[in-house]
């Protein structure tokens, strides 16, 4: 498929002519063709009017056409094939292996979400009997969830698949019977063109509106803004920077109608080695803390970027054996030159805080925008008492926090921002201190993990990718698996509605054969 | 129980130094001892303070010790009796019938959330197996909803037992596991009282901290503004006017740490009589709806302000029969001087409106803050043209719109704001086009009902007591039935965490048996 840097506005090809974008690549500082049109404000009213007019026809589909439409959007991003990679490779840096991973988490995703539109539990269906005996008499009520209505979703630079056109906030407001206007992510353009055809033609090929999916090119603060601005556009999906995000959310809450923002956002994801473990294994899980750190050139949202311990032997010998492993580390591409910039700003920022010690960094040598790995070490009394340390600096390096005991441990922990997640590291002889920690951990972290590192997000139906601010906007939801799709829903409450004008899922005959909560009783379907 | 005008901060009564303010009764204009002292900072930091003490132990009780404090709760404020019934008959106006009917309500709503804790669904315990043979190998994943933390509850005016101090918000955030601070209104603070040391007493006879319930007295300006920006309040329960619900929605925007607000604010409750139903009985449902509409002095955020027909001489019968149903309707007394004097700004702003005829008034004489019930009429294309005819008159005024046809009628619908309730009367003959106006309807409100009037809301399973702003802040909830929780509640995700760590809902023996999804699939307990 030859690219032609047009956007794509319902099943129309449309030029923006708002000025032009070039794609980059990051590892040869190169532009790429071809011209991609950005979007002028006619565009955003289209694509949103659009969106408006498909929405009713669209939540009303079956779970099944729902489900076949979504894995007819998995099954032409597969058949993409190379052509997807090799784009996407030039246009992010990522190696193929990485992506080709990515892109079978991106389908896998659609795929999981048609499951859950079948499975029906989404719906939530709620079935009070009317009491006409009772006085006074209670009536016949009914809930079930609907689709909020049409959502913008901002694509990621870090995911060019599988947070992007067709990744996870795409899949679960499409799920929720929601229209999706997509915002392409100007690093990787040429990907988000691929990848937007292949949704425009699965939305044609299973007669849907072709409303159910527009995307458009454009900078986000006047695009973007003007995407989440709009009147019909009723949730946002966004996963990028804190400056970013909270831009969104004060424009989402500015609007006459306000409208709820999901915007993952800012995380440095600490990780708690407990005493008994560093003293059984401190080498290599120095060795392994710097695996997961450098992977990806730590891209990652849930990088971890804090190591909190006990200092004493155990403690030096872990940060020992995670300097020599990260010295040898060769310097790796990053996505974007912004990136690189403020990666290259952050790490030298931290250098320079009173008190902070380079332990280590990385090779410097790397073609493009390469990033140099970091390793620092600081004590907790420096770090309480500095904001700027809790700054997520986006990128392979890490801080070490050295805790003069438990109980500053525990203070550290309760001073943390709102995260992604929080890990453990301990033996069974640790088990006493992590029953202490762990309360705390829950409050700042959407996931909790022991003995592994946070890298790596599987999509699954008990996954919270979500936390606290600023980990995220909105700590009742995750962005990552199953659950995802109830941000794009909201509750109705049906009364004394006749049998023939009932949704299918209220019905008493319950055709979609739901699991129904009846009377206060959770009923399976037989 | 003799009232000292103390506020409940914890297991201390303590009086506000920051003025005083006398309560007022409304049907003889006179104050009424005793004087309550109002909070200052200190008092809100302390409350706040005890509440974020309180939180990790309380969070942590298991369900059956939560369920019995709630009930606890329940018995206390029946105990009350006649004191509590008198009290708030003398600050609200409000008869003695409905006060005990809300009393019922308040006790049966609590007794509901303890059987909710009890069941353990909240949680929503999810389970994902490990797959260590995969390619990488899946973790062990385990979901549940936890606290969100201390909760602001402001109670409302117009129901000063079911949405106050003891009312849905405080009772879904403490089944929760939530800490609540209330912002008494000040329309009734001996009432407030009387309900804050009835629950003081159910915290000190369960054992729990004291910090779990606090109840202040202010302004909401003041007071409650820097309630809703304290760092460790995570959550807000609000019921009451758009201009109050606003602003307290921004100031949570503003924050460091932006929080959830749920403000209950403003709905006018279309009701929408299509044509077979007035044919056949256009006299009755005149009289029904007049009751509906007169009922509580019209004092009810589900009061039908709206009603919508096709033009003709059903509709004409329907009007003269609201009209005469109306006129003998003496004058009630109102809630508070407020809401009377602007009852009287919002009717007089109504007559004012070119196109609005007055069909007729009610009664004028009444004692105190006595409220003249009015009724009017516009055609569609007035209506749309003005926004200002769908700004709520709090009271019992309605205004009954003619449409041209059914084509009109959706187009009246679909430019509705956001409501609570929406209502269709119908026959059978009536189905066709109830068919296409309901889609927009369920876009519009958070309950559809038919053949009935919005007032009265049932606390159960299947309620909705929410919708699209302006009627609620979020429309993603409610804030009555049992749904109300989940609100309160954000989802945390555990990751290989030994067993001897998990919380109860998911280990694998399952101790609380609850029904859990595994590996996507739903099994209840054996």
């Amino acid at each position: 498929m030859q690219l032609t840097g047009e956007m794509i506005i319902g099943q129309q090809l449309v030029r923006g002519a708002a000025g032009t974008q070039l794609a980059f690549n990051p590892a040869t500082k190169a532009t790429m063709l071809p011209q991609f049109g950005q979007a002028d404000a006619a565009d955003v009213e289209r694509a949103c009017a659009l969106a408006e007019q498909a929405f009713d026809a669209y939540r009303s589909t079956t779970p099944e056409v729902r489900a076949a439409f979504l894995e007819a959007v998995a099954n032409n991003i597969d058949a993409l094939g190379a052509t997807l990679t090799e784009r996407a490779m030039a246009e992010t840096g990522l190696p193929q292996a990485r992506l080709e991973g990515e892109r079978g988490r991106t389908v896998n995703q659609l795929r999981l979400f048609a499951k859950v539109v079948r499975d029906g539990h989404w719906q939530q269906a709620t079935l009070d009997s009317a009491l006409p005996q009772r006085t006074p008499p209670r009536p016949d009520l009914r809930l079930r969830k609907i689709a909020v209505g049409p959502v913008a979703v901002f694509g990621a630079s870090n995911f060019p698949l599988a947070f992007s056109v067709a990744g996870g906030d795409t899949a679960s407001a499409l799920a929720a019977g929601c229209p999706v206007v997509v915002k392409a992510h100007g690093a990787h353009p040429g990907t988000s063109e691929l990848v937007a055809r292949a949704v425009q033609k699965a939305v044609a090929d299973s007669g849907l509106p072709e409303g159910v999916f527009s995307m458009i090119h454009g900078d986000g603060r006047t695009v973007g803004q003007a995407l989440v601005a709009h009147p019909s556009i009723k949730a946002v999906g966004f996963t990028g920077s804190r400056q970013g995000g909270t831009a969104l959310m004060r424009t989402a809450a500015a609007r006459p109608e306000p409208i709820p923002v999901y915007a993952e956002m800012s995380s440095i994801n600490p990780v708690f080695m407990l005493p008994a473990v560093l003293a059984g294994g401190a080498e290599a899980l120095g060795a392994a803390f710097v695996e997961s750190l450098t992977m990806g050139v730590g891209q990652f949202c849930t990088n971890p970027g804090l190591v909190i311990g006990v200092a004493g032997p155990d403690f030096d010998r872990f940060a020992a054996a995670a300097a020599a492993a990260l010295q040898p580390k060769g310097a790796g591409t990053m996505l974007t030159a912004g990136i690189h910039s403020a990666y290259q700003s952050g790490v030298g920022r931290l250098s320079q805080v009173d008190g902070v010690q380079v332990l280590a960094t990385g090779q410097q040598e790397g073609a493009g925008c390469a990033a140099q790995a970091a390793l620092f070490r600081v004590d907790a009394e420096t770090f309480l008492a500095s904001h700027a340390l809790q700054e997520e600096v986006f990128g392979p390096a890490s801080l070490l926090i050295a805790c003069r005991d438990e109980a500053e441990v525990l203070r550290l922990a309760a001073g943390l921002e709102g995260q992604l997640t929080a890990t453990v590291h301990c033996t069974a002889d640790d088990h006493g201190f992590a029953a202490k920690l762990l309360p705390t951990l829950e409050r700042k972290a959407g996931r909790v993990l022991f003995n592994g590192f946070p890298t790596g997000v599987e999509v699954c139906h008990a996954m919270v990718h979500g936390g606290p601010f600023p980990a995220t906007s909105d700590t009742r939801t995750t962005s990552v698996g199953a659950m995802a799709i109830e941000r794009f829903l909201r509750p109705v409450s049906y009364q004394n509605v006749p049998q023939a004008l009932l949704p299918a899922a209220l019905r008493d005959d319950n055709p979609l054969r739901l699991a129904r909560i009846v009377d206060g009783e959770l009923r399976t379907a037989i």
